[in-house]
């Protein structure tokens, strides 16, 4: 099978929204009259990014939702995308799979394919996404204010359990791994959260690195520090009252490390006015995603844990290094 | 040196057009109104798209000519670009001097970075350009008809014959090696050519494949097919008169083949209706690139080569199938 036959059989779909999509040196598109057009590039290999015990379903789904995940903390609607794509060899039984994981996100989101390009090489997907945003809408990591609420959606963690597991430092009840394991292999893009957070959330940020690198962020580019409850983040983790009915439960160390430093979660950190707590849940339930204040952000530069009651937490955030 | 640090020191320039550039979830780019916006990926692999051998300038201006050149094909101007690179390690030796060729050429073209990704892995670059070309304005490759004279910028072949050099299959005189491996290793895309043949050309593709390969997307999608006056196109290999006075001189069949089926030219090869011979010359002077008219476009389906008498060549394509 060769390049073009490839891009034809899995690849070439009528573009429906675009001027112009796969089939020529460029994509048409025409974001609406006062639309921004928001754009972000991620490239993903094995090893770093999925394992090659992933399924391709899977992995294709998974290549474009960290993809989607960086237009949901703008705030923007997609629109289409490109992929990039390095292959050892055009196999059908990966290709097939890859491409049905792929399409059934971007149908799901209206977010169409237009171009890109395939070649032999180590296995890379490149894919880079579209989405458009009211002009001067968009979220961006720099409004934090001192006083906002600092807010994280969903879930953290839980894909750093699955992993720790593939990795063999740690064994789960079944039904928690495999629960684990789909967060991990197939994040769910807070798409819906983004737009609606838009003129209500002052910063946000997709956390895919883990809670504390990516809300250091915000902080630097907003020139401010937060205090984070770690009670409150504790309860991120899903699998934590899973894992106390299945008798098991986490060290409190690990439990931790997993939702502040965990990796691979796409949920979104944002941070709101006080006075904005309803908005923010109003957000939420429009978008049917739950969210959790777990901490304040402050004028004093730097990131501060306190436990239940407010006491510091001594601990350097160099701790959650053996993550790194 | 961390992926931040690396990003910071190399990658992370101001966007002077673009509303947000490099360092926040995706940069924001607004079309001027009336605009729409050419989009293209191309991924580069060592091996595939350039030799090990490579000196970093050229090949961070190579990266970014190969997009540019998709944008030169549909009369787009260069607005921004992504980068996403995979690299075996952060080594300064390469990162500096890559950057230097990648942000010359940007500079030149007036095209900004404006976000990306970086990751550890087998040396992958993949860049995703933007450029912006008035609605309905752009060159396609579906525009040609019957009558349509075949035209190609600057010249072809070069960049093959420097690649069999590499690949001990051809020895040439060291100027004139020098010059195609020039010619390999830092295209020029025609940028302004592509954007003075908007409203003068019917048709356009780069050719980056080899002329019989990608001006066969342009018969395929136009639904034609043409004549090849091979006399007129062998004048296209720039290296021809160096190596005759030279003394040197190539064999027909190689030259040729060079010509028609050689690749990583980055010219374009366009089609006009007869009667804009003049609108394309005068394109051509506005551009500074020369332009020659090697067939015509017919009713008839398929690709033919005729020599100097118009006399049928009877040589079936695949004779260059040994260059692939």
């Amino acid at each position: 099978m060769g390049e073009f036959q490839l891009i034809d059989r899995y690849f070439k779909r009528r573009a429906l929204r675009s001027p112009l999509g796969v089939g020529d040196d460029c994509a048409l598109l025409a974001p609406a009259p006062g639309m921004q057009l928001a754009v972000s590039s991620d490239m993903l290999l094995e090893g770093h990014h999925f394992l090659a015990t992933v399924d391709p379903v899977r992995l294709g789904h998974k290549a474009l939702a960290v993809n989607l995940s960086d237009l949901a903390a703008c705030g923007a609607q997609p629109l289409a995308f490109t992929l990039a794509l390095a292959l050892p060899q055009a196999d059908e039984r990966w290709l097939e799979p890859f491409s049905r994981g792929l399409f059934a996100l971007a149908d799901a989101q209206g977010c169409e394919l237009v171009g890109g390009d395939t070649t032999r090489g180590p296995l890379n997907i490149c894919i880079t996404v579209f989405g458009e945003v009211p002009a001067g809408q968009a979220l961006l990591r720099s409004g934090a204010r001192a006083g906002d609420d600092l807010w994280v959606s969903g879930t953290l963690g839980d894909a750093r359990l699955a992993l720790e597991v593939f990795r063999g430092t740690l064994s789960l009840p079944e039904p928690v791994f495999q629960s684990a394991r789909l967060r991990m292999e197939q994040p769910v893009p807070r798409v819906a959260l983004g737009q609606a957070l838009r003129g209500v959330a002052s910063a946000a940020i997709d956390v895919s690195d883990g809670l504390l690198g990516d809300l250091g962020h915000i902080l630097r580019q907003s020139g401010v520090g937060a205090t984070i409850d770690a009670t409150a983040a504790m309860d991120l983790l899903a699998a934590g009252p899973a894992l106390q009915q299945s008798g098991g439960g986490l060290d409190q160390e690990l439990h931790l490390g997993c939702v502040l430093a965990g990796g691979d979660d796409y949920e979104l950190a944002f941070t709101a006015p006080a006075a904005r707590r309803d908005a923010v849940q109003a957000a939420a339930a429009q978008a049917a995603t739950p969210v959790t204040r777990i901490g304040r952000i402050e004028a004093e530069p730097g990131l501060r844990l306190v436990d239940g009651r407010g006491r510091p937490i001594e601990r350097r955030y160099g701790s959650f290094d053996h993550f790194a």
